[in-house]
């Protein structure tokens, strides 16, 4: 009996997301809309952002720091929210840990070669991303037939966050990255990033609509989803077993809104940014120091 | 004489300059160009660039680690190549250090200060440094009638860095930062970051040739020059008083290169972008660890 009320209590304990900012609130997004009676602590680590131009080394390290920050408040899980964490050093993570660590570079590559019919994919994200060869060795594995062409596209964070998404700007520097991919034929085309897919509307009027763009979030959502219920750890629906659950004396995990919002520097414009990812306002977002 | 032979060795002591990443070197090479005699010591903080969408007080514990860094390894003074950090803390630094601490914003502003003619200047910058006000009271305290406008341009950074100094869509995110300053007839604009003399083709373009574009690295040189000689603390050229050194115990300060180059992170593309921003090959590029 006692390891099924530890399961209850658990199952109560929130999921954690990180990203090094505001771009995994895109992964969010599908969390919500896939878990809905889950309750998140997503934590954006704005004093460090960006990871993308960093080396392997540095991102693992902040990983880590970041992974503990979450642990500390009892979740149950993580998810990466990052795809140049995911990229660097999830199998690290993941074998680290004890709680289910979730990256989104795998959801992506499942829900690519679903998609793709001439077997040609493409692939977008930061330089750290698309020089660890982490998307095209796992489409590779899953079919060494597949052909994969990658190109790392750094402007297109900034051009995000700054609100450029539909810009004209922002259209001819995508003519230059994504020039390539339309003359070789790709027929789906993973947006390796969890900011790209606020600029979904100006990358599919530059690549057109023969290519299908693949995103990260609502496969990870469902891997999440599928893996907490396999383990009996989704939270109950209300009105279920939820009065069974014992006291729990860490107060911690008792959290009222079914999102906390954490980052590592003030910035006002968190918040604003944050509306426009998630499509809705995110009311308090809490200041935090995580350092090792 | 203890004091005479003791400022002898001071003065054959590198002068630091750091900055965030690579944007620093557009002063570092006003620098080399007012100061050929003497050897510095270039840190670039490329683990956590960028600072200028970073809050007042994250800045100021970076500033203060790499400045410890530079103390360490026996600076004679400090020139502080970055707007975001000469607007944060600088009085803070310069009261804090014996050593001289030198900004970019002032020398900017008397700079500007100079070439004006109708009294209406403009200045542009990161988020940090535009919000901090600094150059806005800084112009102000000098003449209370100068008109004075500013507007941050977060994207400018990643364009210098991406190469896309003079690529149309920089054009078209110009116009949309500049508007302003061309309607209201500014006639001196200065360049408050020290990546944007990079772009400064694109900038004149447009905002016509009605307008003189301030940059702070000259400015900024001369003044150390001049608080360097005025303290007797330049490196003597060659021939002339050197071979009246006093022996050094600290063989730290023997250094042959005339700049060692230190990176936070380990990118290998700074190399290339400095040799872009320089006009020049910098050579090996040291990795340092800097932590408080």
């Amino acid at each position: 009996m006692q390891n099924v009320s530890r399961s209850k209590a658990d199952a109560l304990r929130p999921i954690g997301v990180f990203d090094s900012g505001v771009g995994g609130l895109t992964v969010l997004k599908s969390l919500l809309a896939a878990l809905p009676e889950e309750r998140f602590l997503y934590l954006g680590d704005t004093a460090k952002v960006p990871y993308g131009n960093k080396s392997r080394e540095t991102v693992t390290k902040l990983a880590f720091e970041n992974l503990l920050f979450l642990l500390e408040r009892q979740v149950k899980a993580v998810v990466v929210a990052c795809n140049t964490v995911s990229a660097s050093c999830l199998d690290l993570l993941v074998d680290a840990f004890r709680i289910p660590v979730f990256g989104v570079i795998e959801p992506a590559v499942e829900a690519a070669v679903q998609t793709t019919r001439n077997g040609c994919i493409g692939v977008i994200g930061t330089r750290g991303t698309i020089q660890s060869g982490a998307y095209q060795s796992a489409l590779k594995a899953r079919d060494p037939a597949l052909k994969v062409l990658s190109r790392d596209c750094p402007l297109l964070v900034p051009l995000a966050e700054e609100g450029y998404a539909d810009h004209q700007a922002t259209q001819l520097i995508l003519q230059d990255y994504l020039g390539d991919f339309i003359s070789t034929g790709v027929d789906s085309l993973i947006l390796g990033c969890t900011h790209y897919p606020v600029l979904l509307r100006s990358i599919q009027a530059v690549v057109g609509p023969g290519v299908t763009l693949v995103e990260s979030g609502p496969m990870t959502a469902r891997r999440v989803f599928e893996s907490l219920k396999e383990s009996h750890a989704l939270t109950p629906a209300p009105g279920s077993t939820l009065s069974d659950s014992p006291h729990d004396n860490g107060s911690e995990i008792e959290i009222p809104p079914q999102v906390r919002y954490f980052v590592t520097d003030d910035q006002p414009r968190f918040s604003r940014v944050a509306a426009e990812f998630l499509q809705r306002e995110i009311g308090r977002v809490e200041v935090v120091r995580v350092v090792s």
